[in-house]
């Protein structure tokens, strides 16, 4: 079983000779050097990334995981948890917000069932089921060590398998009712810090709910003492399976030389876990957005990644990282199609 | 001459009846209501300037207003006063920054000499020259009261141009070596702040350059001293020739129900001067990015804009409104594409 987590050991350094390249090459664009900011130097880690000088546009994806969780028995969302399986339908028919803003980053969009209580088994949806949703993991672990290493895996699979595919920039998101309370666990505890700094009214809870979900987030911890700092323990012991997939499409990702875009607080715990398994996939990621979820920015701070985009999103799917994808596409088309300024003939004053 | 500007009077209220009808049918998407954060207040926005409960996709312009600056000749800016010119042709031979990021959102780009020193006579480079470059301020005013109006009337003219062409949203953006000053000065003017608050580092100015840029902004001011408070005889005592033509462009694009999107500092000028001259235009604003500069900041909480986009962009060229660009696109196609919670058979918990 763990023999197929090999590529975690396969994640390459980015390209420095390519990203100097790149670099170069935007220092002769006609602009002021380093006057594109971010742009530039998301140019530069993708030229890194796909160890191109002069990498041709993304052909992006997004890869949306879904799945149950026991934490739902204990009334952590404002939705009952047959919305998840209600939406990974939505997902598959093209009517939810992320098929929407896939379309308009021209990304293909791959719907994964990791666990939905019921199967979703309709065209269009994956089927890389770990079970029929996580266990209450108030009274014990979520998963058998065995799922966890299962579900990275199969999220190593996928993502490589669309880097055979010829997609170079995954976007990641998520479905699953409960599992903010989930990310919220597996932040508290990846990050050693008190569950009340990381929960947050994910999709609607009022300050009662916050509190609640508090308290269902102590007795998961409580419930699942973690004797070691073993990533794939803590994703065990807390879930859910969406979040172990994403984990691993993280470190498939990067393994495969892809971009990969985060999307915020589920999956920001599926990155907090790839990069304490493979610290060397850190270099692959994007933040796509920064969540109100206050847990998410201590997330960010951990990863040393600065979000692309701020704007109060709070509905996950990959919605924010669907988003972020034309800047990863304007910045790359800035580097292969400006003109510098010898061609154009306009004078540099830097030289 | 004056009369050319009845357009200011002309600019509507949004249409309340529209945003509310779009308010409804965002509450009725598969998604917590509000979850797409600012999305969904850009789509409402857009409904609102539109007048339509669920409008098409818009169809959206660059304009790129370029003129020099008498304050070049005071040495504030790293780049020689010549560059203006080249830009513009680089602009019209599609090389430019702004003409990549214009192709990447889709949208059309028009090139206008608002007053470049030595006429661009090319093809893509409309002529709308109020002179040869504006007068150094600091001896006096920049242009006359009647080269301002006839600027501010030009962008009128271009923007109810452009929508009846069919275009629904314009991105403003600026070229003109020495333009972070004028917009400096015009910032210190009608926000009735020190310079020192507004000037910043333009596209390469080291802490002496901006020093000195302050002292120019002071014998600029003292060179002009304003009795009154019409933004016109501001515009025509500071410059410039493409402020002064951007400020007509938002008036104009209010005016025939466009989107307008602001890009950094310099069309953050204009758009202070435009809001004072007709405050109703204040609503069909959107801002792109944040500049760097310090003065942008202190414009947008003015004007009660959020920037949405903060890349550390400092080209201008309208590089920033035109990567927003698809943040509204996205914002629209969830109106008008999303599926609601009855058609997608999805439980709605707040029902």
């Amino acid at each position: 079983m763990e023999d197929e987590l090999t590529p975690i050991e396969q994640i390459p350094p980015l390209d420095e000779s390519a990203m100097w390249a790149a670099e170069q090459e935007l220092n002769h664009k006609t602009k002021p050097r380093g006057s594109l900011g971010r742009l530039e130097r998301l140019a530069v880690q993708y030229a890194g990334i796909r160890s191109l000088g002069a990498p041709p546009p993304p052909e992006p994806a997004v890869l949306v995981a879904a799945a149950d969780h026991g934490y739902a028995e204990e009334g952590v969302s404002a939705y009952p948890a047959e919305v998840t399986a209600q939406m990974v339908r939505t997902f598959a028919a093209g009517g939810a917000a992320i098929c929407v803003l896939a379309r308009e980053a021209g990304a293909r969009l791959v719907v994964v069932d990791a666990g939905v209580r019921v199967p979703v088994d309709v065209p269009g949806v994956r089927s890389v089921r770990l079970g029929a949703g996580t266990a209450n993991a108030t009274a014990g672990p979520a998963m058998t060590r065995e799922q966890a290493l299962r579900a990275i895996a199969a999220g190593i699979g996928l993502a490589r398998e669309l880097g055979a595919d010829g997609v170079t920039a995954i976007a990641l998101g998520d479905m699953g009712i409960g599992n903010t309370t989930a990310a919220a666990a597996l932040h508290a505890s990846l990050l050693g810090v008190e569950p009340a700094r990381v929960c947050g009214p994910g999709t609607g809870l009022d300050a009662d709910g916050v509190q609640a979900k508090v308290s269902v987030v102590e007795r998961a911890l409580a419930a699942n003492p973690l004797t070691g700092h073993d990533p794939v323990d803590t994703l065990a012991a807390l879930g859910g399976f969406e979040i172990a997939l994403l984990t691993g499409a993280i470190l498939g990702g990067a393994s495969e030389r892809l971009a990969v875009v985060l999307d915020g607080f589920i999956v920001g715990a599926a990155a907090l876990a790839a990069t304490r398994l493979a610290p060397a996939a850190r270099d692959y990621l994007l933040a796509g957005h920064l969540s109100p979820e206050p847990g998410h920015r201590l997330a960010l701070e951990e990863l040393g990644l600065d979000p692309l985009l701020e704007l109060e999103l709070r509905l996950g799917e990959g919605t924010g990282a669907a988003l972020a994808l034309p800047l990863l596409q304007a910045a790359v088309a800035i580097l292969s199609e400006m003109a510098t300024f010898d061609a154009a003939g306009v004078t540099d004053a830097c030289r």
